[in-house]
């Protein structure tokens, strides 16, 4: 009847299992998996992985229960990929940011808006992110991915980071600083989530202004 | 058998029923309902809202189910009661941190730290966090008590801001500048909770060194 139980009984591998019984990896390529993929993200954002089934998720896109499981073997299996599905379409943003601008403090600071512009044009993705950290509680191996997803953000960040003080330099605060910008990012998307009326751009407008002014201090230095 | 239907059919009003009818409010200085609202606290950030009963909570304190219910009529009101005692108790830490100093910028980054420290030393409040914050997409009534005690936090804030840069000053951004301190808290309570690893510590440190900076460059101008 609980989270933990829907959970539980649900775990299994990532992969869906062919008829021969080898596992089949999971193609994002493939439009099916990833409508399937785009649906449950919005079912679980809006009403929980525990509320959620397979089959409602097939009705959103008008396919039986059956054809979900196809793709995926349980609801843990698609919970998990899409986790990570829905990570990687953000991250993929920041890459974009990232690419085409000279290195320095701007494009670091550009990299920034386009996790924060990601965040605001999809609000799925931080009800998708308050479901996955309160599930973690529950289900060690959501919070070991979560932590995991969390750090490989980090990495951009950090070589957004590196970027903008320069190669070779050595920037003592580096990590706390990637730490700090993934944390104000999840914290303003709450804030904007729980009350419309929350200035979460204004917030964030004013984070952009201390944060260029500290990458400044740290790159002449 | 979700957790909107727990909460929907539990939703009742935050006061007990007195045996001839009339509503009592919740003393939070009796000390059994304190106990109470403790215990509360704890299973509800462990387990979550849905998958925690009466009964359980009880069992924490040898308690019979029908003791817990005399003081509160329903996991609903009980609910919203250790939301409010959780965040009154946090939100006195801070006051205590504000008064006695002198005001300036050093007393209102105190001020940031004791919520910082508060948040740190008890691992329930960012987990009951997260719980309201998951629950609040299902319940409506829960999601409008979240943002009210989220603005009564940024007040707190504001008051803390409006003292480092003098009385009478204009603050242009002193409203960004709370969404923003209390949404880094948030965001770096949840990276501390998902990821030991992370230095969320650290991260606190050098947000606290930006706001330093900041907070002194808007009272010289």
């Amino acid at each position: 009847m609980n989270m933990m139980n829907n959970l539980d009984t649900a775990m299994a591998p990532e992969k869906s299992v062919e008829s021969n019984g080898t596992a089949r990896p999971v193609d994002w390529n493939n439009p099916r998996v990833a409508a399937i993929l785009a649906a449950a993200a919005k079912c679980f954002a809006r009403r929980g992985f525990s509320a959620t089934t397979l089959a409602e998720i097939g009705k959103e896109l008008g396919l039986r229960k059956s054809i979900v499981h196809y793709y995926f073997a349980s609801k843990a299996a698609l919970i998990h990929e899409v986790q990570s599905f829905t990570y990687q379409k953000y991250l993929a943003k920041v890459k974009d940011a990232a690419s085409g601008t000279d290195p320095g403090v701007s494009r670091t600071v550009g990299v920034v808006g386009a996790l924060w512009s990601a965040i605001r044009t999809d609000p799925t993705l931080s009800e998708l992110n308050i479901e996955v950290w309160s599930a973690a509680r529950r289900d060690e191996e959501l919070k070991r991915r979560a932590s995991d997803l969390q750090r490989e953000a980090n990495t951009l960040i950090d070589e957004a980071i590196a970027d903008a003080v320069g190669a070779g330099a050595k920037v003592s605060n580096q990590r706390a600083l990637s730490t700090l910008i993934g944390a104000t990012l999840n914290g303003l998307s709450v804030a904007g989530y729980l009350d419309d009326a929350a200035d979460a751009d204004g917030a964030y407008q004013l984070f952009q202004k201390m944060l260029s002014r500290e990458l400044s201090a740290t790159s002449a230095s």
